[in-house]
């Protein structure tokens, strides 16, 4: 039963037209489950193939109707490990960044809808010659990994395409949105919902160390930069045409425009890189949230956050014009 | 006598919260006039500061209520200009790309009123400051100068601030805004009114060569790129931080990431560049849109633009939710 009534709620039957982001290392069974439970559906992080992280995740969601993520590109090189998690039985497996063709068939015999997240109009077609059930169009605002697109230039024109060529697939805005404001503007769009990132790694679930909590608190959306050097320190080799919005700090003004320095570098940098990570230091490494990051001012309960924003979006769509 | 009631079109008498963009050597006095004719506020651009070209523009608006923009750290190399055009009385003067004291005063005392157009929080701050009567956030999907930051989430941060800090003054949302579903979304977004430039640009009234128009119908949303190669190519020394947005052509597949080289060779590139630009050629000088070029179809007249995007706005904002 829905409170929202967009074509996501009803091609998910879900209260909320709100996904979480499969953030790799962010977004765990803890975060996935508390999204689902608030109305929306909660995606794991499926991220570089940890295939026991995943299962613990999967434990940790405790029976919830969860979906999970990965990174298409990654996925590729340990196709196992998407059987292995289909055995979850997933509500629904989203790919991104990457070609979805040589895992849309096994996706879809389990029952799982099949989301495609989206950078650009080449992405675009591809998701709709493989079928899918759901489209993501992910705009550079968003934290993490991303293309050069504007989420409010994006939206709109991949609507038109689906449109003339998909007009029953329901499409999803990513990149930028934190509260009903983002929402309302979306819907507005052409978007039938949302698919919540920065403003959900903000959340008491989430899987962030609580310095790169504190971060983004006094971090505003001016504060992030679109940069490859990221993946260069931690030595992924993502594709070309890929950049990762982190937050702009010590190691970013460091390295961000001297790409070609870092990679001579990168073997002595990365296990700095890990380190400073995995303590949380919030400016010797990378740190993972987008340009919403100016409209957030409190790490809380992500069910909180679902069921805020679909207040106040619901009051924006309902003010008399 | 407004059609769409918001705090913008109350702040300026205007029937449509629409304003045109004051585009360099785009933006002359048909189009302006065209648009303040068709209920909103257009705004000659003053670029780069040749007299003789601007007085010409206020001849062509034949006495209608136009306004004008102008690039300010090129104004404050020629400020006797900004003397110049006041003479012409125009509703409101907008000030982009630099520091906005220096022109204030003189603007106000004329009873013109003061737009301030800002591509970070740090502008908006200044606008504040200095009393702007009217704020422009601009995002980084627009064409032409801007800075990174995505509308989307750019508008409802500036619009936090100036709820905590100027909350009477009205907010324009630009950057990849071309229709009614841009309009609404700004609205929604916190703002009051939408500043257009790339849907403008391809009007019959912009001074835009047959050939970039055409080029516009054949270029979607991802066929453009923020860049300073223009800037270099021209020979025109802006801020840095600042970069414009162009279709992707040779030019640009030249020398984009090749800026040192392109700076060696500037002097020999400068007059093709001209000449191209002056030609209309397409591939081989800077063609000036965003990426609201992925959802324009058609070059038509400017108040059929206006009234169609206001039209469809109305549309989306009394649908039932």
């Amino acid at each position: 039963m829905t409170d929202f009534p967009t074509r996501l709620t009803r091609a998910l039957d879900l209260r909320y037209p709100v996904l979480s982001a499969p953030m790799a290392f962010a977004g765990g069974g803890a975060l996935a489950a508390a999204v689902s439970q608030a109305g929306g559906l909660g995606l794991i992080g499926g991220g570089y193939g940890d295939d026991t992280w995943l299962a613990e995740q999967f434990a940790l969601a405790r029976g919830a109707r969860v979906g999970v993520g990965f990174i298409t590109w990654s996925l590729r090189k340990s196709p196992a490990l998407l059987t292995e998690v289909l055995r979850h039985k997933p509500a629904a497996v989203m790919l991104s960044f990457g070609d979805p063709r040589p895992f849309a068939d096994e996706i879809r015999a389990t029952g799982a809808r099949l989301i495609c997240q989206c950078q650009d109009l080449g992405h675009v077609m591809d998701a709709v010659e493989v079928g899918a059930d759901i489209i993501v169009a992910q705009g550079a605002e968003a934290g993490g990994h991303g293309k050069q697109r504007g989420t409010l230039s994006l939206v709109p024109e991949v609507a038109d395409y689906l449109t003339r060529h998909a007009p029953e697939t329901p499409l999803v805005a990513a990149g930028g949105i934190a509260d009903g404001r983002g929402l309302a503007a979306s819907l507005m769009l052409g978007a039938d919902g949302v698919l919540l990132g920065t403003r959900l790694w903000a959340s008491d679930e989430a899987l962030v160390a609580p310095g790169h909590h504190a971060a983004i608190l006094e971090t505003g959306g001016d504060g992030t930069v679109r940069t490859e050097v990221a993946d260069i320190a931690r030595q992924i080799a993502w594709p070309r045409g890929f950049t990762a919005r982190i937050r702009q700090n010590a190691f970013t003004d460091r390295w961000h425009g001297r790409e070609e320095a870092l990679r001579a570098s990168a073997s002595s940098v990365a296990p700095t890189y890990r380190q400073a990570f995995a303590a949380g230091d919030p400016e010797n490494t990378g740190v993972w949230f987008g340009e919403a990051a100016g409209l957030i001012d409190r790490i809380e309960p992500a069910a909180q956050i679902v069921t805020r924003l679909c207040a106040e979006a619901r009051a924006l769509l309902t003010r008399p014009f």
